[in-house]
């Protein structure tokens, strides 16, 4: 199942038609892309299952928001694929590192990134596979880890590197103004996933490849990442989290390149999907 | 005015007695302690004013919870007073380190401190004054800054010390344990605060002082934080600030003390309220 967030409403993609959730369950799903959806994703599962589905819409007709643009919280993992933690020079952690992304960051898949008005210099790409949770939970063992999820998006992780670095090295504040969480465009609910730890993630800037690698390279994989957030705090239907990135950020590069107005960021993840981010200045 | 959380419902305190603030406003302000009361800040004000509240309980009747017990967002602010920057060995910061505090960390202000089981040693406490969001916005001028609030109240950041250094010292995690946010007991509305930049924190252990300091030692105070945060990103109402700790935490102490079962934190601030929390082992 492929989850959408159709002009603001809860919707299913099925092949290039979106149809509407809240209609199709007979208003048993949330019409609003909340947490109320993956605390229920069961039935949407079973609902995009059942064949039953009528008067689609084509996808081309409708606007692709956030799939989840409002969730009441964001856990962002640093430093979690081992040749990013090299070009970073921070070296690669025994610890998750958690910083979270403030939920007014979240846009959709295909919205411009907004460079902020004194803070444009430094704005580095991120290419990250998301996983929501769907039923969540505290203390998930490893092996139950997936379960506790609802499915895998695509994210870019924005960093205006400047003011992440300040500030006792703090990142949250540096990854959180607007419009620097993209996601989308649609959460993939886990059937539809071979393997999630050989996924090909890639990050073209204005067509050149920046990122592409596997998620084989990361550090600490999604079970363990469930089982170590879990282990602190109870997960929600909805959570998001962003499990890192690869290498070949504009801070790794030599000399370092940075976000400029007009750049097209294109990311990508097999079999999970692809989001389109155009920069531009600050009105 | 003073906004408590009374069995769940909002409530405003009068002296000893507590009024149903839905009850008293006809239904035009929310019976939920969510973010729509910080939104409709006035009328509540308004309401407290004018007199005319009727069917008060004693305020010993009720239970007292965290008089926002599910903000869309926490900002922590570590490192801003100048002596507790020192006894961190971390040094004074130009600019403003903000971490949160993932939401389910928040408990009421009599609730018990739960010390996690595998994350028992190295409990501290950091009494703290913090301020929630009224109208809130983007791009707030220092000088506006106070207008965009709507009051304050009493805060504990509890922080598990080895988690919060670890991971790259993103300290998050270590912060948002179960219970590890009391706040409260009420929301204090900015015209029964005299002089903000002089509030008196304490902090006693089993009846000990252990933090004793004014706000005037604070780095950022509350109208630079405002004008920082909303550079960056908008604040929205029923959004927390904790506005960092005083000097004598455990770990500045030589040998360092930490919280143990049964240990009893009073947390006060002249003039805003005082919070008492007990330790306890996880069940």
């Amino acid at each position: 199942m492929r989850f959408v967030n159709a002009d603001g409403r809860s919707g299913l993609l099925v092949a290039d038609q979106v149809f509407d959730l809240a209609e199709a369950s007979g208003g048993a799903i949330s019409a609003d892309p909340t947490e109320a959806v993956f605390a229920n994703w069961d039935a949407a599962l079973r609902l995009s299952q059942d064949g039953a589905l009528s008067g689609g819409r084509p996808v081309d007709n409708v606007q692709l928001g956030p799939p989840i643009p409002r969730p009441r919280a964001i856990f962002g993992i640093g430093l979690n694929f081992r040749k990013h933690a090299e070009e970073s020079g921070m070296g690669v952690p025994d610890v998750p590192p958690v910083f979270t992304k403030f939920p007014t960051s979240i846009c959709g898949p295909f919205d411009d990134i907004v460079l902020p008005a004194g803070h444009a210099e430094t704005v580095d790409w991120e290419a990250e596979l998301a996983f929501v949770v769907g039923s969540g939970g505290k203390k998930i063992s490893r092996e139950a880890a997936w379960d506790s999820i609802a499915g895998l998006t695509v994210a870019q992780d924005i960093s205006e590197r400047t003011l992440q670095m300040a500030g006792a090295r703090q990142f949250s504040m540096g990854k959180s103004f607007d419009t620097f969480c993209p996601i989308g465009p649609a959460i993939v609910s886990l059937d539809e996933i071979t393997d999630p730890s050989d996924l090909r993630i890639t990050c073209k800037l204005n067509g050149k490849v920046v990122q592409d690698e596997s998620t084989s390279d990361m550090v600490f994989d999604i079970p363990e990442l469930v089982a170590f957030l879990s282990s602190v705090l109870p997960l929600r239907p909805g959570d998001l989290c962003l499990t890192g990135t690869p290498s070949g950020v504009g801070m790794g590069m030599n000399p370092k390149v940075y976000l400029r107005d007009g750049d097209v960021i294109d990311t990508e993840i097999a079999g999970i999907g692809g989001m389109r981010n155009r920069c531009v200045p600050e009105a």
